[in-house]
């Protein structure tokens, strides 16, 4: 046996028999190569091989990783209807936006962060300072493309994303959600298809019903996102107009895109023409550091339209959200303008202090230690209570996860008997054009409390159980 | 001769040679009845044919007033193109909105109050109070429709315009930007027809343009707004899908349509079974009181989708507007979720206290007090200062007018020489669909400093002057 599988093998059995367990980190090729007598290069052999197996994960400037998959399911790789669709499902959104996260019981429905981060008091600190000292400065109309510093400041942070951006480059909107719409509006005309992801984030697919487009829902990867290769076959068949996708811990699959796979993406854009619509917002809290690079870090001609926003990093309700529009700059310009004027100033002052200070660097350094451990715990508690056969997602990044039951469940009446016992989670034909993945649904985890949502979780395997039954 | 003719003869005589002055207030009916020993009727037929002559003014529960524009010209009927045309001018209104208030001189170019008034301090006291004390409350997201407190209070003060709402009937914007936008899409598809006055403000104009439609223009009435006649003509001659109407204190013209003529344009939408989308936004800051009715009022089958917002009552950086939809509520709403999700909440909590508390009709009463004596200077200064044959609109609220120029005048080239001497004014074609207006443009006489903008409209006329010689 060559001597690197030799070393791999050894490595299996003691992940195997849990001396390293899941998330452990494994010993650095150094330490190996002194260790077993061997060269860098056997041991770099070695930790390819469990990659390619799936045991072991590399993380840039970190080292090793025992997978914490092992062990547990992956959901499915997505088969959505093989054709362009109009978009259902509002009435099923509104039920649950109507739902306030101020309810009784544990609502793991949205995707709201923990905002209870004692690294956010710097920010609202300047908040409240500004209303306070300079109140005149929130009420007169300003730039329609947004303060100016911010954008100098965002043109910063998207650096580590791969980007080099000029303030004049950006637009800031009313969260990532305006974002979103504008974004589509400039690119598209009423009747175009646009590609996404299966499952994809409601929002956005609404935005996608309201421009009166039509959504062809690609197959998709659980740890990969989008296939390539059904993209490809797709854009054969049908005129599409956009790749709408959110490639960087996927809402609300949590997966991150390989590097290689975005460009192909891009590549694929670029020779069809058309133009790709990349939500990064939940990009800046991958658990990655530094963070993984953004599609449009690949672009080179202005094709891409970046959207994100900080209401998944700081919070939902400072409504701040920016598009790094390519060469469709005038034109979301025009609909940003239009759709709601400018945005207001108190958020994006606010917000520039806290990047320019190194208050956001700090928040979401805080955020990725607090997010990875509590995806961990409530895999282990999903684990533990939810029957054997549950398939569960492994995000990469954000505090949201994808639970995929026994084909027979139905999540929309699953939760009539969750509300009543005040358990909340977001089910899974909300995340597709048509109302498939009936038999899954979306779980949040950025509450520090874990205990309580352990509590939550073995109400909710309860109930999961009785229907079961029931059925 | 009639006894009433004569009685109106002597009150022409007394107005004529200033024994009563613009403005003033005459005698009651009761007081001149027993003054001149005649019957009230008398009376009143004197003043009604004093009305007719547009000598004199009735203000409901106020008594006659002499009327402002005797001895001023208003700015002739509009005469658009009578087809329906799509809208240009994006290039125009971004180079003025890229102007920003900060800039020195003069700028009278934007519609934005005064909001340097004492009276707003109890609200800018709460948003203070509110960031600092419960900064929790503005970080989460909360209802899409935006704060039940402040949908409350807005049906409270809904009743003054002659409506009886129910705060299930609101949906909170971002500004009434996004009301017009959400609502121009919530009732037409791509390539329909939208009915507008003209001049039109050009963010609806705009909103018009990006949303596919197509804007045709019916001639207005300075005085009393778009014509009626005029519209059925085009009601009859092409497939109107909606009528976008300003008729309280009109931007930029500022005239109020009499309660008539709103129900009869509401009758006429009855008639053509349209839809009627009613900007208010200026509607509480009419100098008359109580204010005039809107043509929501009137509104016995929800098909006037009214939207308002307190940019022009308040403040424009406070970012909160509304819409009353009517039977496109449910439309409105699913618009208004995929256009930028919820809205910020702290804004929306402080107006909600300045209404219950009286603190907004306490500044909306102060600024009536405000703005039309400083309407009144200003209409002086043009009178003296500008050339001789310079038609100006007479608003009956807000604080902005319409100023129309000799035929050869271009603002668009006059704006260039007026900029360098640091004077600013919105030009005529940005309110025109397709350019119109050239010779007009719109002022602003918010601010309180009566003596700078009496300099500035100096200036400005001498650059008039100067540009008609050169011509």
């Amino acid at each position: 046996m060559a001597l690197y599988k030799e070393l791999a093998q050894r490595l299996r059995d003691h992940i195997q028999h849990d001396f390293y367990k899941q998330g452990d980190k494994l010993p650095s090729v150094r330490q190996l190569a002194q260790e077993h007598s061997v060269s860098i290069s056997t041991v770099q052999e070695a930790y390819r091989q469990l990659e390619q197996d799936r045991l072991v994960e590399a993380k840039p400037k970190s080292g090793y990783f025992v997978c914490r998959t092992e062990g547990g399911s992956l959901p499915s790789i997505s088969r959505p209807p093989q054709r362009p669709l109009e978009v259902s499902q509002w009435e099923e959104v509104l039920n649950m936006l109507m739902i306030r996260a101020s309810q009784k019981g544990v609502q793991l429905q949205h995707a709201m962060p923990d905002m209870r981060a004692p690294t956010l008091k710097p920010l609202l600190k300047t908040l409240s300072d500004l209303s306070k000292h300079k109140p005149e400065l929130g009420l007169g109309y300003s730039d329609i493309r947004g303060s100016e510093a911010l954008r100098t400041q965002l043109c910063r942070l998207a650096v580590a994303s791969g980007c080099q951006l000029h303030p004049d480059d950006l637009v800031i909107t009313s969260g990532c959600q305006e974002a979103i719409s504008v974004c589509l509006r400039a690119v598209t005309s009423p009747g175009d298809i646009v590609a996404i992801e299966s499952p994809s984030f409601y929002g956005s697919m609404q935005a996608i019903k309201a421009a009166n487009l039509k959504a062809m829902e690609i197959p998709t990867h659980p740890e990969t996102g989008m296939s390539i290769e059904a993209l490809e076959l797709a854009l054969d068949q049908w005129p599409i107009k956009t790749i709408f996708v959110t490639p960087t811990c996927n809402n609300p699959m949590g997966y991150t895109m390989p590097d290689e796979k975005k460009e192909q993406l891009y590549k694929l854009a670029q020779a069809y023409d058309i133009t790709i619509i990349e939500d990064d917002i939940y990009g800046d809290i991958s658990y990655q550091f530094p963070r993984p690079r953004s599609i449009k870090s690949f672009d080179t001609d202005g094709r891409v339209l970046l959207c994100s926003s900080f209401s998944k990093s700081i919070a939902p309700g400072i409504r701040v959200g920016w598009i790094a529009p390519g060469r469709y700059r005038d034109r979301v310009t025009h609909i940003k303008y239009v759709s709601s004027s400018m945005c207001p100033v108190f958020p994006q002052l606010a917000i520039e202090k806290f990047i320019r200070l190194g208050g956001y660097n700090k928040h979401i350094r805080q955020m990725r230690h607090q997010y990875e451990p509590q995806r961990d715990h409530l895999l282990k508690a999903i684990k533990d209570y939810f029957p054997s056969n549950t398939r569960v997602s492994f995000p990469q990044g954000s505090f949201i996860l994808w639970v995929e039951l026994d084909n027979d469940i139905d999540t929309m009446k699953l939760i009539e008997s969750c509300r009543k016992v005040g358990v909340g989670f977001a089910p899974g034909p909300l995340f597709s054009a048509t109302g498939k993945y009936r038999n899954c649904f979306r779980l949040n985890f950025s509450e520090q409390n874990t205990h309580r949502r352990e509590e939550a979780i073995k109400l909710l395997a309860k109930e999961i159980k009785a229907f079961s039954k029931a059925e």
